[in-house]
């Protein structure tokens, strides 16, 4: 088994694999309205300073700031009000000293004004008089022209994965349609003899595949487009023209082999005939997912994952969730969702191994704690338990009960 | 103001809301492989126990445990190989005491067979004999029928929300089809008399709309179908209508009204003459965020947002997102993002309150470090900036630059 003599770090094994990630290049132009969870391509400038125009930012009274100047509360000054700037349009109004202009949050500054009154500070005596009992200084409660955006500045970064308040920015400057990266399309191999399609009623011996549901899943949600291939026979010809199909049309591959050790040598085989550099990294210090196969052919990256469905999980997120975005050409990936916990038993573990154990999470009045699942790591009741995952570093023997753990949602 | 008068702590504000926000009851039924981020309406059963025959958990060799008992390293007992159990099919085997089986990881058990003996703990000696240098016992290194799900089991329960690995556990059963909720649709409307539509040059005085598209967005990441409406004017008969029209359409109806307090109060008044109970809640204890509204007319779920971009995402967040989850029937709504950091600067507050305040985030060698953004709450470059909130707690007059703070996604 060559898998136990190149067993690396998962993030030693990564290493090996990022020179060869890098963005497709493949770009379109779609409505901004439809871009949420897709990553821009190009770098986005502000075509207009935002507010066009000085405007209010609160509800209050538009002055010239001068006329305020040493009032008080005990010794309020008096401005003649000479009308309201509608919000909406031009403020079709101009002061003269001593006057003031009703103004609401985002309306413009009528001619001459520099300054706006809260409401707070005033006091209106009659139809056509206000009571001021706080200065303002010259600018205050204003928006400047450009002071939120200035014309041209750099809005988003190329490569900025696009969330819902950055749809809403860009449409704030009129931006309708983005150029965004093409998703990376991404193969997902089953192969197998005892595999059958979830629609049929598998034979003795058979079982329904899995991974090809759970792959695809996971692909999307790393903003990636699955195109699940059909379930091969262990059969070194027919998986290789499996191999080679899915090479051409997508740009990453991915096969869950079988679990028995001639089903994964054979998927090996079959990786390192696909071209040059072919396998980087045969085997990796996790558990469970230790014969995972990181590879590159036709400049794009392949991967062997182990094939029961938890190592599978484990291992795609490790690694190929990681390849999805840098594909995307998203420069920032959001953080996996990880959160503190206490663990309610021990967990053993062997020093120089990063294990993952599948936990349930139950909210005890003291905060989060998670419990083990020690099930076979390929029992699909696991998967289906499981709140998350803990992982057991690298440099601990284990974990206690009580001990004070990071949980990664499953 | 009467919004001043009844201000409620964020918690407080949606315990008035909560006993109105019950699953809609609308169910479909759709193909399990397009379920991803659904939530179940029916609990599931396992119609087959699983595995279906007593299988191999290992690669090793089938055995009967009595003929390995008291073998070791310095003392071997010795087995007649008398086949390889395929995998895929019918095991075509049956053991006699003294021998056993070659055997892979999922294959069926042979017939008189009653343990797996691990590869690593034989040797073949010659192509008919093998070694074994370790007992097993009864059942060893087997799954039984139904050891991994029994036939009847509950599966998941109603009110599931699905991801990928339940979509594999669904069909490794051959569910390939689920009742599922229908996802409550969200109609948001934004009203102002200076909102123009993105694709719009704004003339004096106008902005284009930006909360129909931020709002839009977290509907979809809450698994909600965003009706966003047509621009309304601040008229009062032009908001109602428009406000009865969304309440026919929709579940659940987000105004997002203008930031100025006449606007506010409009919005407020055709809150409360949709239907009873109307406006539960009034101001809420949170910055930004204070004049949010909470209300409930035939028996849908109806939000005042504050105008101002930065303040409807924090409460759309806090209040409108978990009613999206209850409303399509989801027991337990993942968790919000949330991970710990240190403060780059002091963050002025006022105890009683719970402040949000924009951060962006920075790695250093150390650890993640936020720094606030104190760009007034409307701007829309802060929006944008922002990697996360920070939330200080009501009973905190601040924070201090050092501590450790707890930041949500946004």
């Amino acid at each position: 088994m060559p898998e136990l003599f190149y067993v690396l770090t998962p993030q030693q094994a990564y290493s090996q694999l990022e020179p060869f990630l890098s963005f497709s290049g493949r770009v379109e132009r779609i409505a901004t309205t439809r871009a949420l969870g897709r990553v821009l391509a190009e770098e986005v400038f502000a075509p207009f300073p935002l507010p066009s125009s000085p405007c209010s930012a609160m509800d209050g009274y538009a002055v010239q700031a001068e006329d305020t100047y040493g009032s008080s509360e005990t010794s309020p000054i008096y401005l003649h009000l000479v009308g309201e700037v509608l919000i909406g349009g031009p403020a079709r109004l101009s002061l003269s000293p001593g006057e003031a202009a009703l103004i609401h949050t985002g309306s413009l500054l009528p001619g001459q004004a520099n300054a706006v009154v809260m409401v707070e500070h005033t006091r209106q005596v009659d139809t056509s008089t206000i009571e001021v009992t706080r200065p303002v200084a010259v600018g205050e409660n204003v928006l400047q022209r450009g002071e939120d955006i200035p014309q041209g500045k750099a809005l988003l970064p190329q490569g900025h994965l696009l969330r819902p308040q950055d749809i809403g920015g860009l449409l704030a400057q009129g931006i309708t349609s983005v150029s965004v990266s093409q998703p990376p399309r991404v193969a997902i191999i089953s192969s197998g003899d005892e595999l059958v399609l979830p629609q049929i009623e598998p034979g003795v011996g058979q079982v329904r595949d899995i991974n090809s549901y759970t792959l695809a899943g996971l692909t999307l949600e790393a903003g990636g487009i699955p195109l699940p291939q059909p379930i091969v026979r262990d059969d070194f010809e027919a998986l290789r023209e499996a191999a080679e199909r899915a090479l051409a049309a997508a740009d990453i591959v991915v096969f869950s082999a079988g679990s028995s050790v001639s089903a994964r040598d054979m998927t090996a085989q079959i990786i390192n005939s696909l071209g040059s550099p072919g396998i980087l990294v045969h085997g990796v210090a996790i558990k469970p997912g230790k014969p995972t196969i990181l590879a590159v052919a036709g400049q794009k990256p392949i991967f062997g994952l182990p094939g029961n469905p938890v190592s599978a999980i484990i291992t795609f997120e490790l690694f190929v969730t990681r390849a999805i975005y840098r594909l995307n050409g998203c420069n920032k990936p959001p953080a996996p969702h990880i959160f503190s916990a206490r663990l309610t038993h021990n967990i053993p573990s062997v020093s120089g191994r990063e294990d993952y154990v599948p936990v349930r999470v139950e909210e005890r009045e003291e905060g989060l704690w998670v419990e083990p699942i020690f099930g076979k790591s390929n029992f699909i009741s696991t998967l289906i338990k499981a709140d998350g995952m803990v992982q057991v570093p690298l440099d601990k023997g284990g974990l206690k009960a009580g001990d004070e753990v990071k949980v990664r949602f499953f």
